[in-house]
């Protein structure tokens, strides 16, 4: 299945900054960066779980923003793309 | 249905801060800002064909990024949120 996961992690304190990269990195052991607070994550539910946890654990519910984005197992259908995209696509989402 | 617009606009120069500003404002039109670059757009098709065209005459395929995920209109199961939320929640995602 894929995941998106979009953040917006308060940077106003160095402690942001640490937070932002963690979480990114927490990402990109499980998907794709397609932009600079976006990744397509595809997982299996176990993984999910994982992962999700991480994020949990790394984030601050007071300053920081999670969001999860259920896409299925359809997801090729359900994605579009335009413009520069620093990461190779993930087989599949259709780029114009 | 729901379509979820997320963007990442060069802002090296001034005239990307413009397109930045002009993307967020095409997008309020039509739905909910629930990230900085990330909107949650409730639109029927005709809605969508025109949110779309004028997007794609803002940004700048050489610089910038624009993503479009189809959520469908059972999109309230689709979506989780964690944390700090500026927008009145779009009626249903579910906040943790």
């Amino acid at each position: 299945m894929l995941v998106l996961v979009t953040y917006d992690v308060n940077t106003t304190y160095q402690s942001g900054q640490k937070r932002l990269r963690h979480i990114a990195e927490a990402c990109e052991n499980y998907g794709l960066r397609v932009q600079k607070s976006v990744f397509e994550c595809r997982v299996d539910p176990a993984e999910w779980e994982r992962l999700k946890a991480k994020l949990l654990d790394l984030y601050h519910a007071e300053t920081d923003s999670l969001r999860f984005y259920f896409l299925g197992s359809n997801w090729k259908n359900r994605v579009e793309h335009h413009g520069v995209c620093d990461a190779p696509d993930i087989d599949g989402a259709l780029i114009l």
